[in-house]
């Protein structure tokens, strides 16, 4: 099956005006059930459609005669010195989209100067992703536990001996939510995922079977086991309200990760977004936040770094990047986001990124 | 009449990935003017489509790390044991959807293993429907009353003869709201109702026909009148208001039953699951609450639950199920729902029914 | 240009099951210009469809075991014995729709028993209306002033002399609102206008030109001049806000007309049913209410009778029907919002008009 | 490419109803890139949307027995009357449109008898505009800064020259919005920018370039710099907030003009209606308001006068007229303003403009 599997192998400049055009264009290069189960949402898509509607509820006010001149994306988070605020976040299986699957996102990504977050169910192996990013490019690696602690252990210490520099528990995904997008489609995964092949192989296999093989029943502990067996921090990704956000930091999580999972996991729940406003409050600045899930535009970037998150990761839309153009299209769409939220910030009157953070944004009344 | 009528025979497996699917399947299998009977709803449909948009009101916040794995559905409701808190609601006539009727499909709940609710409207007899579900399965029975106290005393002898464990006074529909599909289709029923024969007969009849032959003026005296002839608790059927709980419980009634009849009765009115919630406020655990109108997914089922519902009623993707697969689309009908509230159960981190019935939803302030 | 207009002539049994039809049927008898007048609105229609949704901002919640049957919608309004409380809304030239005009619907709306308000502007005389109902119908008069005192009061005799019980003020149309429609199709009257022939013949004019010759600048002494000359209790027609109340009931005025001429005068302004809620707070049972716009079922009769109005009124519908039947489609139209609202006072728990206007509406949270 | 670009030459009577008749129709007579750039607006077109759209936020309530006929229009703006205050907005190379471009719009504008704001990116020089214009007729001039001060000295200068009474420094535009319609057609200006020549030629250049030759870095002494130069009183456009005025007010500007640039500029912000109501509060008297964006009727200018504006500003819809009908066009847009605003006036019982300022519009609380 892998065998039949033909995914683009096209890398160069992909034409592209905003983040509909790629999602347009993607779909006619990557195989119909692959964009499907990259594309679309849960149940009645409610959530997700939610999770970009949301932005609406707060409004930027332009603000004049502030000074502002070439805004400064750049950011330096816990040391490292990022291009903008906007990093990766962690997908399975690029190779969906692209022959060269993560070899080509991460190399694009780290051209563009940001942190990588490696998915558990990648298709490439971290040795491959670290090589094709280099040495010095900041990388995350996102978890999905086996039932099997030996298997975890040896998971953390890979992506450790690949220098990741967090990793990242997803939280929010012990079962999969009700896809009917690939049920109606037949999918299931026709490449493998190397790094958890010790419980999965990936082959053939539904989302839900994979799903099914990973951990369930994930309690603080989990954490505990974590932070007790690595040195790195440890995010809890799938945050949404405030008893979450503590069991996380009682736990030892050193890191708050806002998402619904792209409106993928549960339909008739909050927008990411909405949910944000909650989590920042309750962080309280007690650790960084991370945040995802509807972002496809600089204003909506802009509106989650002034509603408290320090980083804002893109899913979909590196994923079209990838399909068209490879590494030089992954690099594109973070390009994309730099320059609107750069005209952005002029238009809101703020130099810098910390000037963002500091933004007011406006309560919208006619919703 | 009778004769030529032709309803559906086909037993077995029915292919569908949600609700949506089977609505619109049932369509190409019953006949039109009864399609349109189940189907539609009163007036301009307001009513009729909120019961269903209303859950978003309510959102289920996604919880992690709640040490949740196979959350189990099973409910036992005062001493009977549930596979899970969804039950059969009273429809009438289930021969319009499938040539066996409630025979079908109190096989097929019965199977599932939950409440079967008959309607005084059925198409056949309680006799029938008992010796299809077996003896031990829990049915309860929907109550139209006649204008004539002997006829209800010995329909209620009927029900308590054929096993069923709780009466449910239907007191919502005095009349028949104005369904001007049936108008349209110049829908009559085409089958008869056994168990009302001593007051209706039903071949030929109009719904408003059927209706204007059972009593309108009901009253607390009506449940008085129940409670003083049956051991069996009564339910009353369509309170949506704080006056009308306190009515129904200073008259006897054991039970509320929250519903707006499908959005059949009254255009205009509120959202069922709006109503939920100002009933369960009133009822304050003085008795136990059903729900129904409007609930086509497993979120819907949780949902209900969190807010103060005890069991919840399905009607019309039943019937489809029925039409489609006879018993064993009607098993499969419950199946998904519980399928689906397992799913929602497992991502907002909740083990059991009890911890459902705990769960604080999030008021949704966008709508 | 009389002699060409070609109304319909149709008298007799109309099939229909709501004014939707009625609406889509009429448009195929009555010439498109003329339809166009009556039809449509001002502006963007905004207001004018606000008027019918407005209704959605109140819910009438079911109430059950209210010991009600068969609801009894007839109602004694200052001795006056109505059917129900509906009442015909003063429409201008009913021959546009059909050939005998305000003859035929003032014949059907007194076969039905209810208060006919005739128009200024009315196709046919007064003599004419007040023979076609016969001696006994109570009638009603609204008046659009001239700008010559003398013709007024020759007006307002002969609305005396024919019966009527009430003079009707219209202050709300002292220009005519952009209705577009009419200046795309080119719309001007093809029939003359009796009652108000002193001062404007009607035939080949505009309706601005028709407004344009009637008076512009009323005043507080306008309604004095018509109480002083005047024995009959005289409404402002067009009242929106509490210091319009004020300004009515302290110049002599005995009853109060809320409406907002179906949505055909100030485009951008709020809905009838919403005015209602307000002026019924300043009136407090000051005076009669009279409540017309966007009525359309008997869902919107009760909602606007327990928001205060003692009567309702009703346009567009009865043109259409009398364009469709004659009298008797006039007749029809009642007699379908007085079988609708019976329905909803059964269902919501009401035995009487006055149970009616003592019900609590629920606001709707989610609009 | 200058000698190749058509633009209409038609002066003359325009047909239409209303302004989108005006969008509808000059889109046959405008070249395509350049009718793009006129009409669209910034990203998903959420705020260009919503700026039409809010105006529902306020609802003007049609008073009675106001003693009102013939309401009066005129309006005296700091000693210089106005047919209306409504005035013409500042926007870039009329000739896109039109032949003549500024001089035909500025003679229409003189013509009505209002204030004509002249933009620094006009395709005709201010003495052209001023001619056409005749001597007496009010004009304002928009100032884009360069980034070299002696050029902005000889610009304003040229401006009071030319008989300007006012310079307005445009703030919202320091970059230019992400304008995608002009990224598909390939918009450049295909005729000259005259006042600005000295930075900025125009032809072959995108309007990122165009606003990227111009000052970027705008700030308080900007304005300081202006009013130490010229006697003329500055108005800061594009103040949407409390600290913006602050701003302005302090830094020396006369007058405040609210505005989102229509729409153009930062998608994801406030409707201005919106922004006016807070800006008129945070105002508070201090400095006359100008406001513009979205006003496409005469019930608009009415909310917005009512709302705290002293002038309301149209664009778009001239533009089109101008398209259309030259000179002649021009001036029917404004009259086509003035004659809904008597009408509105009327409706709303407000004789003189002052009585609008001081009507009180009632909040919409069912958006």
């Amino acid at each position: 099956m892998t065998q039949e599997y033909v995914a683009g192998t096209r890398e160069g400049h992909v034409d592209f005006i905003n983040t509909n055009d790629l999602e347009r264009d993607a779909q006619q290069v990557i195989p119909g059930p692959s964009y499907g189960y990259i594309q679309s949402g849960a149940g009645d898509l409610y959530t997700y459609q939610q999770n970009e509607i949301a932005f609406n509820h707060k409004l930027i006010v332009p603000h004049v005669l502030c000074d502002v001149e070439h805004p400064d994306t750049s950011y330096v988070f816990q040391g490292t010195h990022l291009t903008a605020p906007i990093i990766m976040a962690p997908v399975a299986a690029h190779k969906l989209a692209h022959a060269r699957g993560e070899q080509a996102s991460a190399q694009g990504v780290a051209e563009f100067g940001t942190i990588y977050t490696a998915s558990s169910f990648a298709s490439c192996s971290l040795e491959e992703i670290r090589e094709a990013a280099g040495p010095q490019a900041p990388q995350w690696f996102q978890l999905y536990m086996s039932k099997d602690s030996g298997i975890n252990e040896r998971i953390i210490d890979m992506a450790e001996a690949n220098g990741a520099q967090a990793i990242v528990l997803t939280a929010d995904a012990t079962v999969g939510g009700n896809r009917e997008t690939d049920k109606r489609t037949g999918f299931t995964f026709p490449v493998g995922l190397p790094i958890v092949q010790e419980y999965q192989k990936g082959v053939g296999q539904t989302m839900a079977a994979v799903y099914g093989s990973a951990k369930q029943k994930l309690s603080p502990s989990d954490v505990e086991f974590i932070v007790s067996h690595s040195k790195l921090p440890v995010y809890v990704k799938g945050v949404q309200d405030a008893e979450d956000v503590q069991r996380s930091l009682e736990s030892g999580a050193q890191g708050i990760w806002v998402t619904n999972h792209g409106g993928r996991q549960l339909d008739g729940g909050p927008a990411a977004f909405d949910s944000l406003q909650i989590v920042a409050e309750a962080v309280n600045g007690r650790a960084p936040i991370v945040f995802d899930s509807g972002v496809r535009r600089g204003q909506h970037v802009f509106k989650a770094l002034a509603s408290g998150a320090d980083l804002v990761a893109i899913g979909r839309p590196v994923i079209y990047g990838l399909a068209l153009g490879g590494a030089t299209g992954t690099r594109q769409v973070f390009e994309f986001f730099k320059k609107e939220l750069e005209m952005v910030m002029q238009l809101a009157g703020t130099q810098t990124i910390d000037d963002v953070h500091h933004t007011k944004l406006r309560n919208n009344l006619y919703i």
